[in-house]
């Protein structure tokens, strides 16, 4: 039998998928990853440092670090779980900061890529509303500004289909003018699993790169283009439907598999037949070929994305003040967003 | 080899789905229904009549007149098309009225059931705003009411999570006071395969029963309950994961028998092992078993749903607004809507 | 010389305004009228009973009892301030449940009257938002309700020009259904001066009366139409031109009677001419004599009012959650607000 | 007597009302001034000239040309009439474009200014979500887009409160980057007469200047900052209540000196007093000094803006794609807005 398919690659723009994949391909441990877990309160941390190039290859990542806080229960809107994830949220950005050597003065640039028109695309301009500005204040005044606080400033550069100007150019035009040290990109993202959608939040020094995130953009956000290193935040907020399919085959394969440990061998072979020999992108592309002639690829969020995008931005406009300014702390970061 | 599986009933509140799966179950067509199918310029308009009990007990759906139009393509933003299918909606529209027995003055309640806050829920109360009202100038001055205009009253009850009350008894409580002659209500829906999503519309005069649309509720709206006749209106804008992982596998096995049909004989079964023989029930069954412990058996919509909602609540409110009043005309029924 | 002045009534919704222009006509304190002032904190609580007849007829107000919550800070978006508001807000609305004979477990349905479309109209449906219901439990499962919950539902029944229905039909309707023993109905109003706008809450056991608030009603939320008790809850959120210029008279008058007193004699008069001495009503009749043809007489509204509105929301929301369950307490009331 | 008045300058953001306060004061037509006016179906068109320093420094406007077109029936919510004005307002436009120069392929940004939080300040952002961009087909295939388009981007910078950047600042940097050979500026203003507020749009080859519009700005967007033409289009959307006041007095002056013309001369100063004798900068700063103390001299806005800001958006919007895009005619222009 001959299953002639494209192979494709399952893209995510979440590192510690790309890691799984590439694990399971390699089979093992891949050579120039570090990998450090925490876990506390329901909430998973996970630093993952792309060391090399050769490691870089393997998982189709850049060089560079990134970290993945993944909280199951984000979807359950509680609200003392989201203040949890702030305050964590705020403690690993700090270290993050840290860790890759931005001084303490750095002056910040919050950018939100995305479109607040399309619901799970808004994340980045929802940061942008909630997150603590003060550049007029040290470019007005900054003998008066009180101790604590930062040079932030923030912009929602808007979707090429709204400006007709991609949102690499309004970012590298307003950089040039207003010289900051730092950039933080907000972007919403495209998650390979469901179960990711609204509960996982990357950080990384990586900057955007073009095809990243919901939006198609065809420049980046780079240390490369704007002269100033870039962290990127996102948060998966949508998946496609293929993929939704694709992720299913995984959760039956597994579940097979350990039934068949328990007594029941080649069962999953019998049951879900040669589906379970393809690759992983085979077996995608044989979803996307039989969805995408019938126009049935779409791209899904949860019905509920209008209180989730919300919750998540809220939590980290709540982070990103708490990180960079000593004077917000927990008992008044609420007074800071609305 | 022994899958325990439940066998899901496939819930559709989708007439055409429920009757597609009768058939693939009875092997044929259903005694007892009477279908007719028109089609141009890519609107699809299919009338169905469940006639007895018999039927109606085969495909699960109550004994009434069905009429369901698909637009595949709604979901491409094409305003042309939309006035299109407005126009569609108020001549079937008007012929339904026409054909049930109600007569060219009943006074009508529009009831636009869901929740603002959730958009792809937000279907029935959008359809409210942009809905054409008159009857308080029929209780101020009846005499003056221009001819041409039917009375209609308008309301959206709001969900019982907000209100504490059951849509249904404040709908009860609404008929009592001002006494229409009919109900139209309009409900967001969940749809069995992921293509009828936003581009589907069903027009059924058996009303509103507990368990249909999005929301949870416990009781209908039906004659039974409001003393007069009730005509749902319909459109399915969220489906859950596993409805699309099934859907996906049906698309499989309808690909890879014609593959058979074409020189491959055995093929399907040789791909999908045991899945093919399951029934769509167990094999729903199969998916949820591995999805719902997880919690990821998530009720997904498009990504672009809110420019599809408000689409097609004005496709429908202008099809109201048409069918409804002969003072509204193709010319001026856009200055009806917001 | 001879003025033909038409003699306007000056209206507004607040009793602490009534009484006020009553004491001025009346030249000195109205008998039948009870008042009782508290300040603290920035906030000033009147507390006014219309005791008899005659007073209502003076003042214009029906007999009853009103409480007026004055909050000049309020503008500032001071959320602590807010906080304080809700807390006084609801310790007062204890008080005066107690007051009126609303016994501890009596069933409550909040109205939030206006039309969530006009900003300075959607205060009562956005309270409604914000409300914690109940209902829903005590009807699915009474027994498993905590304790220091009261049964609470809440609606909000849109405006005449939308729905073409009376709120006051929509409510009758379901306090038949529902039976509640008290109705809280929210109303945005009018005010006759511009400074207690978005700063003044009422609080009076008298109802909803024709032709009160922002929209134009026709029927009225009263306990003779209900069948119970309808406590009415108003915010003035806009003024028209014409108090606005009829307002800054007074003000004016004020200022140079107060120069007058300081040594310049009839300055008064001789700056502001014979305005000085019209009634209230005649000089109001004059502004509207002018403004009227030229359809200037706009109603207006603060700038910043899409946050005063939100505010202000919330405050009463949070100021009910607190009074109506036993349960919800200053730690946390903020989790069951949006 | 003795009225110590600071002597307040009226300030404006409408040449024509610059205007009608100079001739006032100078007593006649003011020399450098060219007028034309043309009135027709309830639009009223001002062409204003200033053609040198002189009469600039009278009126207090920069020399150039200024479009005024006053509609009292937009205020109505009537769509024909809307047509009617973005149609009058393209043609003029398009006139305007050809006067000042502006070549038919020149490359055009389009800036929204303001805040789309503050409903009277979404001006700006909502013409711009409605403005038909095309740089990025442009910049992808330059050879592939369809003859009759103009290459057309648009940008909303934002409010310094949010972004911490001035909004000149972040135009600078993409006019720097994307090169357009003329900015189109839309900001909401401030009117000196409520009877403006939403009824008139200014067309201005000047540019914005620190201190216009409602939002405070420092820098501004003039062919001197930006090295391109910059075009302003401003509706007054909001007043100051003293304004409303002072304006009031006004026409109560113009009411009674009519009266006496027709008999009873002395009358206005009878009435008024030593008002009448005031200029309009001390009236002004005499209504400030009683309103300012008491924090009372809110900016106000007509209670219906939701809607007026929508409708004028869409008015300015369609007018720009229709002078703009020689492709873009009446019968296909509503499908490019929203």
């Amino acid at each position: 039998m001959n299953l002639d398919l494209r192979d494709y690659s399952v893209r995510t723009d979440l590192a510690v998928e790309s890691k799984e994949m590439a694990e399971t391909a390699y089979g093992g441990p891949v050579p120039g990853l570090n990998e450090q877990i925490d876990e506390h309160d329901g909430i998973k941390i996970t630093r993952l440092d792309v060391t090399n190039e050769a490691a870089s290859r393997q998982i189709g990542k850049m060089v560079g670090h990134y970290i993945t806080i993944e909280v199951p229960g984000l979807r359950s809107q509680d609200s003392d779980l989201q203040e949890k994830v702030s305050a964590a949220f705020a403690k690993e950005f700090g270290l993050f900061l840290n860790k890759i050597g931005v001084h303490e003065n750095a002056k910040v640039l919050i950018v939100g890529l995305g479109n607040w028109n399309v619901t799970p695309d808004a994340l980045g301009p929802l940061v942008v509303e909630n997150a603590l500005v003060t550049r007029h204040y040290f470019e007005l005044a900054p003998d008066q500004v009180s101790p604590g606080y930062r040079e932030v400033s923030a912009i929602a550069p808007g979707v090429l289909g709204i400006t007709g100007i991609e949102s690499s150019e309004v970012v590298q035009g307003i950089v040039e003018r207003t010289k900051p040290d730092l950039i933080i990109a907000i972007d919403a993202l495209a998650s390979r699993s469901l179960e990711r959608v609204n509960t996982t939040i990357q950080i990384a020094d990586i900057g955007i790169h073009p095809g990243s995130g919901i939006g198609n953009k065809r420049r980046g956000l780079t240390k490369e283009i704007l002269g100033v290193p870039c962290i990127a935040i996102g948060v998966p907020t949508v998946c496609y439907a293929s993929t939704i399919v694709n992720n299913v085959f995984d959760l039956m394969k597994t579940h097979f598999d350990q039934e068949s440990d328990e007594g029941q061998p080649g069962q999953t072979k019998q049951i879900l037949g040669l589906l379970t020999e393809l690759s992983e992108g085979e077996r995608l592309g044989l979803v996307k070929e039989v969805l995408e002639p019938l126009g049935h690829d779409l791209i899904v969020t949860p019905k509920e994305i209008d209180e989730f995008i919300e919750d998540i931005a809220n939590v980290i406009a709540s982070g990103l003040n708490l990180a960079l300014h000593e004077a917000v702390n927990p008992d008044n970061v609420a007074t800071y967003t609305h």
